[in-house]
């Protein structure tokens, strides 16, 4: 199967998640954006999707993948469908449901994560709302990061089939996200998440053997990874790193 | 079956679209916080799962649903798995997919619903952050709240199957929720979502038809349909519904 993924050109955001399974499993996809507009890519081929009268079916808003003549959006649901084909859920239905519920939960970590410096609007520039995102981001880092973080180390720590990984013996896709976020939390919150992460050494050591396996170490080295920046979900003010 | 919901008392939060499909499906299900403390239930069951040591799939947050031995947290995650048994879904692969895909949008919708009235934190009260409040409410009426339903009324429009509802020939649980979350908006924002729906007319006769349903008429009608209030998600503050 040739997987199509689209998601918007010059930032990792949501579609990174997917990227990261895919990448991790060695599966053959196509970033649409990154094609040549001539070629059929780029954000007009997004925008078909997102606007066309006849999808039938219309995604809300990128990523969003195409998987032969299916088309299947929202991040969780892209990494639900995955899993199987990918080897990255384990083949029980009680677990592909727990796996489903971390991803679930990842993702309203990364809407908080996305609304300390959107408290406000994603209509409106940063520079618009600043000083509600400075109350928001204190809010967050004094509230919720440690919520949100310690559940996850305490999943770890409960998981009774292994001591690295969420979900039974091997990795699965939540894993990656979870790594993912711990980077995106590096680069938006350098100050706060040292401190907050200190006392996750779970957490900590995941992200490690994430970014270490030989998949995602080639991914990162390629120019297929962009880099972090303040055009995405994870962004860097030092004025909110509090 | 007999199902163990387990949501906060006093509020219809989301615990209430996990009830609205139990209830059109006529199941056998216990609201655990409103069985006496002594009984087992109350808040100190929904808590020995959020926080007791020994649980190893603990849920993030209520709701959570057991199911036999099977504990599942995250609304959409609970109505994934519900959905097939309670008939509420249809059974074909693609279209289960593609109805979660719906539920995790109208997931969406109602954080950023939850956040006019808290932009900066759960942890404040709404008389702590008003002036953000406003500001973000303003942005919600003005961009979010169109698209959210320009969207859903667009899936209505050009599902093939159906004139009425979402998905396939039949009702499916985001039919329920998405009805339950214009009770809420009519609620929250009664002068906003009253123009706001005027242009949508596919969304109007998907709630009429939803709450005139035998069984969800009798649920309302009942002592176990909480009324809105202003400690849930859907909140009237007059200031906000501009």
């Amino acid at each position: 199967m040739m997987y199509e993924l689209y998601y918007w050109p010059g930032i990792q955001g949501r579609g990174e998640f997917v990227r990261l399974a895919l990448e991790e499993a060695g599966a053959k996809y196509v970033d649409i954006a990154l094609k040549p507009e001539k070629e059929g890519g780029g954000v007009p081929a997004i925008v078909k999707f997102l606007e066309g009268s006849e999808v039938v079916r219309p995604p809300f808003a990128p990523p969003f993948l195409k998987a032969g003549r299916q088309l299947i959006g929202q991040t969780a649901n892209i990494l639900l469908f995955l899993g199987s084909p990918l080897g990255l859920a384990p083949r029980d239905a009680p677990g592909k449901l727990w796996t489903h519920q971390l991803q679930l939960t990842i993702a309203d970590f990364v809407t908080e994560i996305h609304d300390t410096h959107h408290p406000i609007g994603s209509s409106l520039y940063y520079e618009e709302q600043e000083p509600e995102a400075r109350r928001r981001a204190g809010d967050f880092i004094a509230q919720r990061l440690p919520k949100f973080l310690g559940y996850f180390e305490q999943v770890l720590e409960r998981n009774p089939d292994s001591d690295e990984w969420m979900v039974g013996a091997v990795l699965s896709y939540p894993d990656l996200s979870m790594a993912q976020v711990i980077a995106g939390l590096r680069y938006a919150f350098p100050k706060a998440s040292k401190k907050a992460l200190r006392v996750h050494p779970r957490l900590q050591a995941l992200h490690d053997k994430v970014f270490a396996r030989p998949r995602i170490k080639a991914y990162t080295a390629s120019a297929r990874r962009l880099a972090f920046n303040n055009e995405d979900i994870f962004r860097h003010y030092r004025e909110l790193d509090v």
